[in-house]
């Protein structure tokens, strides 16, 4: 078995257009709802002809595109609810502690990566608890409801060690954040049975990762893929890699 | 041996004002740099008569105003540069992942305790690495340069567990951020030899913490404001109770 619908956010390259043609191989998902910013840009995510699958504008950043995004899916799943909502959309300003101040930037990468996450989630959990109350089932499944917020180690504030510091500064506080308001909603959501898992894809060669990372995005999302339709109650409210092992906060 | 001058914000209320009294009892503390939005309101913190301490307006959310009290210390710290930037200003706008979105709440919660501390902090580093270089000595120590974060238990999302999380979600995140900054910073910083330490000073009777709190803000500031003085090498990146005792990320 696997979820009948799965909603992805920044699919139009890198690792999110890299799950959506994972998930496209699994031929008992029905529905593959792949947004991106620009759709009549998005070259490489027009190629990829299915039936099940709909490319649709959004941008996070946008209250009205998220509401506009919400009218169309609600469309397209129907009574069954949305499935599967993966946060994947995300982007790294850099910033450095001995650099210049620039409020906007840090703010912008937080807006991004926490808060405009925080804003689609909740846009979306009629649709998520529809999903969960039509399929049913006992506790916590990929199957039957769930929120996946592709998130990075950079969110560990344990694991901050000075490598990469210059650069990830705001990043790292945006994943943090976002981080924060998984763990949260994980808790006050559970009475609907909606599964919330964070990861880290690992470092991988997408615009955002650089040329040297270590995981090609097809070797990369081929184990997150795989490993997300596995979800299941032990991993709820969970940061972890994409092998399932567990990262500190 | 206490530090020369400490700063702090958001000093005319609360948690703020009571440090500022307690370090006013430490007799060779010789500059204490009270900030608040107005004051000209500060009615308590004029009635203060002491020839160290110093009044100044900040609005952490404002870079016009954080320039001009840079400016501003810098003529009453001289070569000597300044010792302390004690972060404790915050804000607290209730946040329920189940209740409306709002986009711009999120954000300003996150902006004020989060990203208007990391302006204010960069601001100051070419004052507070005077003073280390100025102080000189071994390692780090809160007598020779330091940057104290008020932050919260909040903070941590392994001890998110559904208490209160429907008010404190956008509260949480702020802090989390706030928690992954100053960790950076303690890495980035290392070399200047500025000590940084982020502070839960427990639940406080303060117009945030309300009328249930435990501690009452004299028993709560004596206990912060006593450690704080003793903060060396041990304390270098680390996020503490009241008590020095460590809380996880
Ligand atoms: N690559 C890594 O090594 C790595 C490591 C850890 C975590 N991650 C996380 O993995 C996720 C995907 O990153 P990636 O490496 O695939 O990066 P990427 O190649 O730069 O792709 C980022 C995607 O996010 C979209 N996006 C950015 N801002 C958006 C907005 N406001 N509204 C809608 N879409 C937006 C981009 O759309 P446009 O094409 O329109 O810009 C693009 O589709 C991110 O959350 C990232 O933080 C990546
Ligand atoms: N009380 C608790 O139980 C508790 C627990 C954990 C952590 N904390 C933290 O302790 C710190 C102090 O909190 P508190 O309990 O004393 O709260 P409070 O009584 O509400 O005082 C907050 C202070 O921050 C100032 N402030 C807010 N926004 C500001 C801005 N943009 N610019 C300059 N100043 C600003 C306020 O100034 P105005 O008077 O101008 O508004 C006030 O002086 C906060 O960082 C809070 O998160 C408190």
């Amino acid at each position: 078995m696997s979820p009948k619908s799965i909603l992805i956010t920044g699919a139009n390259r890198g690792i999110g257009l890299g799950l959506l043609k994972q998930f496209l191989k699994v031929q008992d998902i029905q529905i593959l709802i792949a947004t991106c910013r620009d759709p009549s840009k998005a070259e490489e995510l027009n190629s990829l002809k299915d039936s099940r699958l709909h490319i649709l504008p959004l941008n996070i950043d946008c209250d009205e595109s998220i509401s506009k995004l919400y009218t169309e899916v609600e469309k397209i799943v129907g009574e069954d609810g949305l499935t599967v909502l993966l946060n994947n959309a995300g982007i790294l300003l850099p910033y450095d502690v001995e650099g210049k101040k620039d409020r906007r930037t840090m703010l912008k990468n937080i807006e991004t990566n926490a808060v405009s996450t925080a804003i689609i989630t909740q846009e979306f959990l009629p649709l998520l608890k529809k999903a969960a109350e039509k399929n049913g089932g006992e506790g916590f499944s990929i199957n039957r409801s769930a929120i996946i917020n592709i998130s990075s180690t950079a969110a560990s504030v344990e694991k901050i060690d000075g490598t990469f510091n210059g650069p990830l500064v705001a990043y790292r506080m945006s994943k943090s954040a976002l981080n924060s308001f998984a763990k949260s909603a994980s808790i006050d959501l559970a009475k609907y049975h909606i599964l919330i898992t964070s990861f880290c894809p690992g470092w991988v060669k997408t615009d955002m990762g650089g040329e040297n990372a270590l995981f090609e995005i097809s070797d990369a999302t081929k184990t997150l893929a795989g490993n997300i339709l596995t979800l299941g109650d032990a991993h709820h409210g969970a940061f972890l890699n994409s092998d399932l092992t567990v990262i500190p906060n």
